[in-house]
């Protein structure tokens, strides 16, 4: 059936406060390196205060998928809730420009945009701090069903698992997918994302999704494993395919009884900020483009690589249109 | 005389949107690269919606030379007119968590803080279009004389001629500098911005500026020449000391008779933005160190060659901490 769109992403949108810091401004703040920490406005005012300079740009999850892979070609979608204010200017323009169908309109007079207040340490390592505002306003009556319709695929980041009426937008999208007999993807965004929703990320997998994105961290939350190898076998009979990233080891590419390993593509690491995002953005655009999987993972990794190579989570469009 | 700050900054407040562009971006604007536009609103929405997606920093040319001194170890202020909005708030945060005291109130109810669209081109040049907006509130009010006169130096940014009020508050703050027995720096920030306020510039640089910063572009449009050799004699006579930048053919100090030719330091380059303001930040901070001229000049040039070596105006204090 034709489609309008390759992929349709669904995420909290908000905009990214990257700074550099040493690893006490971790400890001082107990902060746990390298996972997502939801926080309120009181809290999201305070840490910032603590925050050295920093840079601001468009991301959330599933927007930055979108992002690159419009970049990379593919016809894209994305529903997300900003607010009617100067950073959901932002987020609009730089999705927009990026060249993703944006149709949820602002959010007037609620709670400011999203934002992520990511601390980036020496190691390259990012830690992040969200304050969802306007996200939490994200619901059923933002998922436009013929556009979900008219997509090969509904990515669906884990993050909507935490703002109350988003898990409900989610699985209705999740439906009309099903029901149009198009695709659903999942990635589980967070170890400690997927702890605070355990049952419902599984029934979900089970039931609902049909390409499951997770790193090692992430899936090993979901089923109680070690390393991505011992997950395999446990994920092998509950989606049609399980992409299991594991940073410079490569990923895994799940599909029945068949297991493809994908090497790492080669970077030089300065931030890894987006480099999941990015990997399922090359992935899905060579998949819904018709190509092998073997192509899929190895452009998911490509776009990995220039992700972590610079600081931000979306890599220029000048530079990724080089992979394809 | 003992000073509770070593530069006091003043310039429009700004925050800056950076993005990559090819050559037919600048040629579809009409615009003339490597250099300022003052543009409207209205402007601003159209060209900002042409442009890929950027990312977002706080600029201002004075303010970025008083953060890059200040995290090479000088005592800096920093007067500038930011609005009540997001991007006030990122402004104020980032000046601020570089060490700078900023206490110039937000302006409530009037124009959007000023934004710099910054169109950077493969060869690395950045084309930029400011919409002032709050700037145009700065006035004499917000010029805190008692600071004025604790300032070893006052660093006035040619930019300020443009807004109407600033040029009464520039002219004030040099007079009160002058009359407390401190210096006065100017830097005439561009060659239009010369060629806008030509005789007010000449009258101030021969009555009241100390230390004047210039390019060879601006030096140029000063005086009516072309290369910053034939500007030496013309600016000797005017200022204690002139300091002309000349991109990779590195600066030259002028000092009375005296003249010490600095070499550029080595970087490669990937954004020019801020390389004066990082240029006059190294020297100003060294100068009122008690540091000798050709030290000034070198930290300058290395101040410089980090503003240039990566995206952005203001290099992270970590690596700027290296240089002193």
């Amino acid at each position: 059936m034709d489609a309008r769109f390759d992929i349709l992403g669904i995420g909290n949108a908000m905009v990214d406060v990257v700074a550099q810091v040493d690893e006490d401004f971790l400890a001082g703040h107990g902060m746990a390196k390298g996972t997502m920490t939801l926080i309120d406005a009181a809290a999201a005012e305070r840490i910032y205060a603590g925050m050295p300079a920093g840079q601001e740009s468009s991301g959330g999850s599933a927007a930055n998928t979108c992002a690159v892979a419009a970049a990379l070609g593919a016809k894209v979608a994305y529903f997300g809730c900003v607010a009617d204010d100067q950073l959901g200017q932002v987020f609009r323009h730089d999705i927009t420009a990026s060249g993703v169908h944006f149709p949820t309109p602002a959010l007037a007079g609620g709670a400011p945009t999203a934002r992520c207040l990511i601390a980036v340490t020496p190691d390259a390592q990012r830690t992040m701090n969200t304050y969802l505002g306007a996200c939490v306003a994200f619901g059923e009556a933002q998922v436009d069903e013929a556009i979900v319709a008219a997509s090969r695929v509904t990515y669906l980041e884990g993050y909507l698992f935490d703002p109350p009426a988003a898990q409900a937008a989610f699985r209705r999208a999740a439906s009309v997918a099903q029901g149009a007999g198009r695709h659903v993807a999942l990635s589980l965004s967070d170890p400690f994302c997927v702890g605070r929703h355990r049952d419902a990320f599984r029934e979900l997998v089970r039931t609902g999704v049909d390409i499951l994105f997770a790193n090692e961290a992430e899936i090993g939350s979901l089923y109680g494993v070690e390393r991505a190898e011992d997950a395999v076998a446990l994920v092998r009979g509950e989606t049609r395919l399980a992409v299991l990233t594991m940073s410079e080891r490569g990923s895994l590419v799940v599909s029945g009884d068949e297991v493809l390993r994908i090497p790492a593509a080669s970077a030089e690491v300065v931030d890894t900020t987006g480099a999941g995002d990015a990997y399922a953005a090359g992935f899905l655009a060579a998949w819904t483009g018709g190509k092998p999987l073997a192509a899929c993972g190895a452009l998911g990794a490509a776009a990995a690589a220039e992700a972590i190579a610079r600081v931000g989570a979306r890599p220029p469009a000048v530079v990724l249109e080089t992979l394809v």
